[in-house]
This record gives structure tokens, C-alpha cells and sequence, in this order.
């Protein structure tokens, strides 16, 4: 029973092994029925196959929670935005496997008192996003809550199979791009909780970096239909700890340039202030929901001209190596593995 | 924000509002790219298709959440029947519209302090029933939780279009039948809370009821594959909440025989020890999981003796009619409209 098992405390606790070894140890043993499954647990998707009345289109499906105190605060984001960014951070994982995104799913569970219209302001975030996106509310749950307010999203996308684009694809001399500037969100949230000051302007865009994102399906998409490019996922957890997945998963190792990696004019302008260095925030900060790409160097000409075409030129901010580990190469050649890994859900206790 | 809002006395709260109301208000302007969309919010399962290498083939989907101190309370059920009850509920919207069950995503919300084990059991509850039923653990995702366990399963079915059974096709003269016994698994659920004693032979079936839902998944693509019924649920919420959604949809009502409400042995013995009306229970008592379905006159027969041949013979408790309300008959003959709907996660306060 629950009640017993918690109070053993002989156990490891999930806090000391961390999300990604919880998500190791139930990796084993899921699959009961394979045959349509092409990826299951490990992507940014799942992704099924054959789909719908097209030849080689494969479904692609994603989930994300959203957790009051964990994920967000309360009176730090309107209600519209909270449900828009529901949304947001679910399509952003579509547009990571270079999909289209279709139908959204949404479980529900609310404090008891909580005003009807800001539920409904919630839903219209929601439906704000599926409007913008051509995507369909299908369904969902909805419950009280003991404490706090949850938010459940499933999404339902396609993609031609032939395009899709995993973690798995990198290999060594690969070129790694990103679609935008990063580390905004982080500095947004250090704004919202005034652990920084921040004159008005600037405050407004860092914080709509975090409390607005905007999902990069076009971008995705662009980069997908292009053909050219080996591997690509979402910058949820920060460019260290998603570049990593990148690598654990095509087996390989990284090499960023730091003065490549590319910061808004906002962020530069707040870190001089505040004497921060607005590079860390950019390796680690999470919540940018940018993509991150890799794209073999015989390619990297004509989809740089492709994407440029379209208004969203990428950043290009290293390589993908043979050695793994993801190594540092700072302006003054310095040079050293990074540990950092950006934002884990249940980090281990400190020491 | 949400701060504001919550403390704004005049508006609204979901509580006053109850769930079916909350969701009614959402169902509006949910659909921006409807070709695909067969059913959306308002059935057990959203239907999509056309589906796979199949013609014909569609795509069921649905998503239920399971709180603590909500839906199961610690101490009273294992990890490993509660990692099951999480994927039967959702398996059961599936056997509700007929279909096959094909793959799972699971979203979790756990106290920092859990141990390892008992999530691990969890997942060994949710493996269990995948693969009794052929089901793919394809992703998820998870979360420190402030409060409590928090389970999200979305869960993906198929089934022929043909076949699919909705809520809306039931009409006046159809028969109504029960896959199983009412009122075991709120009898159990007494039971484990302490509020009735109980022989423990007779215990250990009521709290399995309860803990250890099965979805009949079997007895809904017989009924389904049959084409001989009209319209189906599950039994959720309880008889008369979900044979009011039946109604509602069919733009029908209903006329319930008191005595031909299946009830079981175990049940029966706790109401006579107990002084309780285990019709009652049947009535109104949630999480049995069995389906409902109607079927025109004309092919009860058939039906009745398909199923049979198959193990699993239907009880049959009532018909459609065109006055709408529920009715129900007792075997004194007295007849009166049934206002009891059964379970609501949204009560209004009691006056």
C-alpha cells in the first residue's frame, strides 16, 4: 500500500533518481502489440503507422502536464496565456518531429472555488492556439482538485514518414542549428518572480518569452519537407539538456561555439545590468521553445538558403562529434565538457 | 489573473456550475479543421478517420484522469490496482464505442517523497492490463506533484466505422440491456471506507469490484460487431448518470424494471445484513464499468442469442421511450420519473 511504502526508508525515492531514470526504468516491457508502432517512449513523439486515407502518413502523438507551483504560478500568468501555453508546449513537440498538428485533448482539474470565467479564459487560450494552428478540441477530463490547478494535454498530429525527423538521425560532423534566440523564458521567469530588476520594455518581451511561447510548427515544417536534415527536438529543458538527449540518443557528442549561440538584444541588454552572463542562460535557461536541428555539412548550404527563404534564418551554433559529451568552445579557445543539464523535474536532493 | 478572479465573490464558481454545466459551456467553437472529425466532445471516445491501411477503419480516443483523495484514496487500493484502474477506466470508453484498444499514454504527478517501488508498481498495474489486452505503452509524460498522485491515461482504439456505437442512436422501443451486476463497486467502496461491516469472503469480492475494474472490452465488440444494437456507454457514473446521457444524446427517455436490475449474490447479502436497498446502489452507484446498450426490438433476439453463445449473456432492464426522463417501475407496479443521477466530480453545494 501506498501509506507503508512511503514510510520505508530504505527505498529510493523518485526525487534521488531523478525524472530520467524513472523514465529509463519504465521504458522496458511496453509494447504488447508492435506492429504499427515506428518509435514509442524516447521521442518527442510517438509515432504510428500507416495513417489515414495518404499513402505513408504516420500519426504522431505527444503529452504534456502542466502543474500549479511546479509548471507555473498563480497571479504570474494571465488565464488565457496559461491555456494558450498548455497548448503551446504540446503542439511545440508536433513541430519538433516536423509534423502538422490535428487534434488536442484536455484533462482538467481545478480547486473547487475556482471563478467560471477564468476557467472559460483558460479554454479560450486554448482555443486562441487551436484557431491559429487549424487544430481540433476533441475531448477531455475534468475534476476537482484537492489543491492546485492540473492541466493535462494530449496532441494528435501527421507527418509524411518519409520526413519525420528524431533524435536518433545525428552523426559526426553534422552541423547543429537552432531557429531562435535562447534563453528569454528563463530571464522572463526570474522577472515574474523579481529575483531581477528590469525597466518596463525590457520586462515586457522577456516575460511574454516565457508566459507567450509560440510553438515553431512552420519552422518545423520547413525543415522536415526540406529532406536535409538528420535529427531535430524541442528546446523545452534548455539547449544543454535537449542537445544531450540529441546525443544519447544518435550516440554522439557536440561541440557549441559560444559566441554562436544566439541571445535577443533584450536578454544582452538585462544581463549587462545585472552583471549576468547571458550565455548561461542560454545554455541552460528552459521553456524557449525553439528546435533544434542537425543537418549533414553537405547539406547545410541549401537548407540554410531554403529556410532563409521563408523569413526564419536558423542559427548554426556547432557541430555533432565522434568523442561524446558535449564540449564548450568559448571565444578564447577554451574548451571543457559541460555537466549542466538545464531543468529536471525532480532533481536530486542537494548535497 | 487567477488571484483576482478567485477572490471576485460575484462570479461564478465551477462548484455552482457542476461538470456537466462546465462542460457544455467548452463544447462551443472546438472544432478548426473538422474534415477529419467523426465525433467530437460529447460521446464515451472522440472518433477520427479515415484510419490506417484499412478502408473504413477510424481512430477512437480518450482521456480520463485519476486524482488522490478524488477518484482513490491511499492505503485503500494497491500501486499495482491502481496503475490497472487508470488504464481499465480508459479502456472501457473503448469498449464503450465498440472498439479494439491499441496504445496508452500515460501522464504522472507524484509527491517528491515516493518511493521508487511503488511507482514501479504502478506501472506494472498499467503493463498488466497492456498486455492482457494488447495495448502499447507509447509515452507520457512526468512531474513532481505539490500534493497527492495525479494519473492521466489518454488511450487510442480502432474500429470499423461501421460498427462504431454512439451514445445519440438510441430510439423509442428499444430494449435496454447490462453487461454485468450494478452497485458491487460502490458497495466496495463502503466497504473500504469503513462505513458498513462486512463477512470478509463477501468484503474481498465488493472491494475487488471496486479496486479491480475490468473493461469489457470483449462484450463490446460483440455487441458492436453484431450491427444489430443501436447505441452504448459505460456504466461510469452510475445506471441512471449514464442512461441519462443516453437519453439526452437520443433526444429519448427511458423506463427501468426495479426488478430486472441485476444485482449480485454479495451485494444482495450486504443490503439484507445492512438494511440497504441494494437496488439503490445499483441505480445510482458508480465505477461498475459494465456497458449499456440499446438495441430496436426486432433484433433482440438475434443479439441475445449472439451473445450468449459467447459467454456473456446481457441482462435486459428496460426500453426506450419517446417521453423523455427516466421512469422507473417498481414490481408493485408504481412508476415515478427518477431525479438521482448519480456521480458528479462537481456537486452543487448542498443547500
Amino acid at each position: 500500500l501506498f501509506g507503508a511504502s512511503n514510510m520505508d526508508q530504505e527505498k529510493k525515492t523518485i526525487e534521488e533518481i531523478g525524472e530520467f531514470g524513472f523514465i529509463r526504468s519504465i521504458m522496458e516491457k511496453c509494447l504488447y502489440s508492435p506492429e504499427s508502432v515506428i518509435q514509442g517512449i524516447g521521442d518527442d513523439c510517438a509515432v504510428i503507422g500507416p495513417y489515414g486515407p495518404y499513402e505513408g502518413k504516420v500519426l504522431l502523438i505527444t503529452t504534456d502536464l502542466l502543474i500549479e507551483d511546479i509548471h507555473f504560478l498563480m497571479g504570474k500568468i494571465t488565464p488565457r496565456e496559461l491555456g494558450a501555453k498548455a497548448v503551446a508546449v504540446n503542439l511545440s513537440d508536433i513541430a519538433a518531429m516536423g509534423g502538422t498538428a490535428r487534434h488536442i485533448f484536455v484533462s482538467l482539474a481545478m480547486p473547487r472555488g475556482m471563478a467560471m470565467d477564468t476557467m472559460e479564459e483558460v479554454y479560450a487560450g486554448m482555443k486562441d492556439l487551436c484557431r491559429r494552428y487549424g487544430v481540433n478540441l476533441l475531448g477531455g477530463d475534468t475534476s476537482s482538485s484537492p489543491r492546485g490547478l492540473f492541466i493535462n494535454v494530449t496532441v494528435m498530429g501527421e507527418a509524411a514518414e518519409e520526413e519525420v525527423l528524431y533524435r536518433k538521425g545525428a552523426s559526426p560532423g553534422d552541423l547543429i542549428y537552432v531557429t531562435g534566440t535562447l534563453g528569454d523564458a528563463a530571464a522572463g521567469l526570474k522577472l515574474l518572480k523579481g529575483e531581477l530588476p528590469a525597466p518596463g520594455d525590457l520586462r515586457d518581451v522577456l516575460v511574454a518569452a516565457h508566459n507567450r511561447p509560440e510553438p515553431r510548427l512552420e519552422a518545423g515544417r520547413l525543415v522536415a519537407q526540406s529532406r536535409l536534415a538528420s535529427a531535430m527536438i524541442d528546446i523545452s529543458d534548455g539547449l544543454l539538456a535537449d542537445l544531450h538527449h540529441i546525443c544519447e540518443e544518435s550516440k554522439v557528442g557536440a561541440q557549441i561555439l559560444q559566441e554562436r549561440v544566439p541571445v535577443s538584444r533584450e536578454l544582452s541588454s538585462l544581463c549587462k545590468a545585472n552583471d549576468l552572463n547571458a550565455f548561461h542562460m542560454a545554455l541552460s535557461g528552459g521553456e524557449d521553445y525553439q528546435l533544434l536541428f542537425t543537418v549533414p555539412k553537405k547539406n547545410a548550404e541549401s537548407i540554410e538558403r531554403q529556410i532563409k527563404q521563408q523569413g526564419h534564418p536558423p542559427f548554426r551554433i556547432g557541430k555533432i562529434t565522434a568523442e561524446e559529451g558535449v564540449r564548450l568552445v568559448s571565444p578564447h579557445g577554451t574548451d571543457g565538457e559541460i555537466t549542466q543539464r538545464g531543468f529536471d523535474h525532480f532533481p536530486p536532493p542537494a548535497r
